[in-house]
């Protein structure tokens, strides 16, 4: 830890998320040196945890229970067809957490890790941009405060979910989808603030386990970033399995039971919004706001550091990911370069470090993956049907079910279709869209293909192993053209 | 059915398993009258079903079979790290095959519907090539016998398993890989002969449901087509798995118990075997025999048809599929051109049909993948180190463990490695090699790459999902730069 005044470095990095230590790590590996300064603090102990939301609140914490939650929905749920019986199934939530937090304990390690081995300056402290050169930081040790130097900077502190002024958060009844990925028991009754991808992501975890699960979206659309294709497929899914989606609500007011005590258990939160048809209300056990996600640059510069964020609190960053200040970058959550997804900002980080390394280097933003992380995924590259034919493009659509295909079949996983529009003339592959349960695996090839600029003959072409999911999308290509292949 | 003699079409295609569909589906879409002719003939009332060996009791029936075996694992071992309690677990065979066989049912009714869609006149019969125009027909159905002509004669009758003259299969103590995947109840201890790809599929299957599983494998390598690295891997995972792999063991007789009325159920099987040490005997509940598979040949031709077999069975053709005898093609698991797996049959079904329609058609042998559908599995698609060193090519190697990867842990299936093996100087890919639990779906990325003569640095600049497996091939391909990135 630092004691004495303007240690200097080659870079500093503030925060060790995914676009942070992806920065860090390949700054050190390009003879940089560098410091990277992360202040995550979460609950229960896990406030040393490098990795940042995407590790600790996010993708992987979410997929970690998820897993867990599918186990149990296979087991109260599938065994018959199996021939296999078990009997007095029970689920000690606990338990379950303990699991995740172990998951997200040992990759943090690994961060700490390569870290260590690349000689990387891990510094636990919060972090404040002096000036184009300097970072003020206060040790989360309570050691002093300090000043470091660097010729670069990358701000990198990602970003955290936007409270609501009528539902706020006291992660007892109404919590943020930090705290919903650590509830220690299921709520019987659930409603989400929110079914955009974190809600659904919480709705497919609490709803698998039990909790009636109720999402409150104030759009009028679901999934408007989507293909709507993919979303009518996802809301028919979603609804079968259970999730309650109310579109075109607005909550407008929360109300807390009274506590008393013994009976904290029992205590409910009753949630007033309107619709269409008028104002109703909902009681339920927990409520999660889900409502978005804002850029944390609340105190990360010195006001006369001359920082420029634009209205929402965005690191205002040209296409070089270079802040107004020289020498200053924004990556990650930080910026409105890209959606805020973890391989965003790990492609940023590398990029940034790239440049100030006087490599050539480059982030091709469109072709960023976006992913939904529930079960079914949705995936996609490129661009939607919507979006294409509101440019007037001359497109063409082949589509392919995964029910065809005969991995689904025997794995018994038949949800979701594969659909690649093409332009219409030069057939070049324009957006990749997959609903399945390996979407966001199965989206690798397509995103190489639209690197190679492939036209959906290509995939057509491409041998595909028999039987796989993968398969689906030669078969979505050779749709184009031969009108339904057998998918077997 | 055809009752009248010297019924003409353009082309007949014997065999209605990948290999023949696929090519009478593209003759049908490509204008040409086409006729399909099977003749399975399995167990227990699948008498009448197209899709051959893969469907019936090959890839499919396998993966049905081990979903199900995963799902009983999971709950006997694995359930108490994610909190979930189940008791009084057990297991009805029966019930399991159902589910497999309504599998299989459904996807032999898609091929099916594919053969009505497309107007192709699907018969039930043996069938003789007599000439390279004529085909004799003797129906299932016990309807007269007939001879059927077309311009072109596609032979696609796959292939079934060699008998050993030491281990007579009887299908009730010494059983073929057909019967392995129809068993009515779990064997207590189970020997296979042969630790190639079939032997280990089963073994996959038998051994999570609880049998003690023997391999007896007369190489002293094992899995000697695939990267000895990757084998080595396997293995280690294999025997962790509770597999014992004997290698180099030759089978010298097998002696059954004798039949005691009531007490079937108890009957043994003594397998005596030879290895380096002397000659050992094993006492097992059932001995599936996997010692390879030969062509469908015997009786295909009538010897004045003067068709060209090899000394083994296998159709002499050409590069494109041709036979001696011109107008009549073989594909498939016919012919030597390449691995007797379901993807290859598949393209050259494809190939010979764009040929037979005068289109500009083209099989890529070089990029057919590999495929061992155990779990975890194993994927590969070019060439192996071995090969590439003993042939003096200057190479490079990427590695990446899958446990490194976020979605690797979060979701528990750590084991296995991506190996991607590029030329030191051009960086072109030349083989990807993969084991792990979603091998097969990841291969898909490999050989796309591969069909655009992708250099690991095209894999390496490529955004891939964070968190996914997939972006193990991503962080294999920066290791040849970058030194072992994080893999979080």
């Amino acid at each position: 830890m630092p004691k004495k005044q303007a240690k200097s470095f080659d870079v500093i990095v503030i925060g060790a998320g995914p676009a942070g230590y992806s920065s860090a790590i390949r700054c050190a590996q390009l003879g940089l040196k560098t410091a990277c300064i992360d202040n995550w603090h979460g609950e229960k102990g896990w406030n040393d945890h490098l990795g940042g939301t995407y590790l600790n609140a996010g993708c992987v914490a979410t997929i970690a229970l998820l897993e867990s939650a599918k186990i149990y929905q296979t087991i109260t749920h599938n065994l018959k067809e199996h021939g296999i019986q078990a009997e007095a199934v029970s689920v000690d939530i606990a338990r379950m957490m303990q699991r995740k937090n172990t998951i997200i304990d040992s990759l943090s390690r690994q961060i700490a890790d390569a870290f260590a081995h690349n000689k990387i300056d891990c510094i636990r402290a919060k972090a404040k941009l002096l000036n184009e050169r300097q970072v003020e930081i206060v040790p989360a040790d309570h050691s002093p405060a300090a000043i470091i130097e660097a010729q670069h900077i990358i701000l990198a502190t990602g970003s955290s979910p936007i409270g609501l002024s009528c539902a706020p958060i006291d992660n007892e009844l109404i919590i943020d989808s930090t705290m919903a990925l650590n509830l220690d028991a299921v709520p019987k009754r659930l409603a989400i603030i929110g079914a955009g991808i974190i809600g659904l992501e919480l709705a497919s975890i609490w709803n698998r386990l039990g909790a009636e699960t109720i999402l409150l979206e104030a759009q009028e659309s679901f999934l408007s970033m989507a293909d709507q294709q993919i979303a009518r497929e996802a809301y028919r899914i979603y609804s079968n399995q259970g999730l309650e989606l109310r579109l075109g609500t607005r909550v407008i007011s929360t109300k807390k039971g009274s506590k008393k005590a013994g009976l904290e258990r029992s205590r409910k939160v009753t949630v007033e919004y309107q619709d269409s048809e008028g104002t109703h209300a909902l009681r339920v056990d927990k409520l999660i706001v889900a409502s978005g996600r804002k850029p944390n640059t609340e105190n990360l510069a010195a006001p006369e550091a001359d920082l420029l964020l634009d209205e929402n609190g965005y690191v205002h960053v040209d296409e070089n990911c270079r802040s107004t200040l020289p020498g200053v970058y924004a990556i990650g959550d930080l910026t409105l370069l890209g959606p805020m997804i973890a391989h965003k900002g790990i492609e940023e980080g590398r990029f940034v470090a790239e440049q100030i390394a006087g490599r050539h280097s480059s982030v091709n933003y469109e072709l960023l993956p976006s992913v939904v992380f529930t079960d079914p995924e949705i995936a996609w590259v490129g661009q939607t049907e919507q979006a294409l034919r509101a440019m007037g493009e001359p497109i063409k659509i082949g589509t392919f079910p995964l029910r065809a295909t005969a991995r689904a079949q025997a794995t018994g996983r038949t949800e979701g279709i594969v659909k690649i529009i093409a332009h219409a003339d030069t057939d070049a592959i324009l957006g990749v869209h997959i609903i399945g349960t390996q979407a966001s695996e199965m989206i690798a090839e397509a995103v190489l293909a639209m690197e190679f600029s492939a036209s959906s003959e290509d995939l057509a072409r491409t041998v595909h192993v028999h039987p796989t999911l993968a398969k689906a999308m030669n078969s979505a290509a050779l749709a184009f053209r031969n009108g339904l292949p057998a998918g077997v």
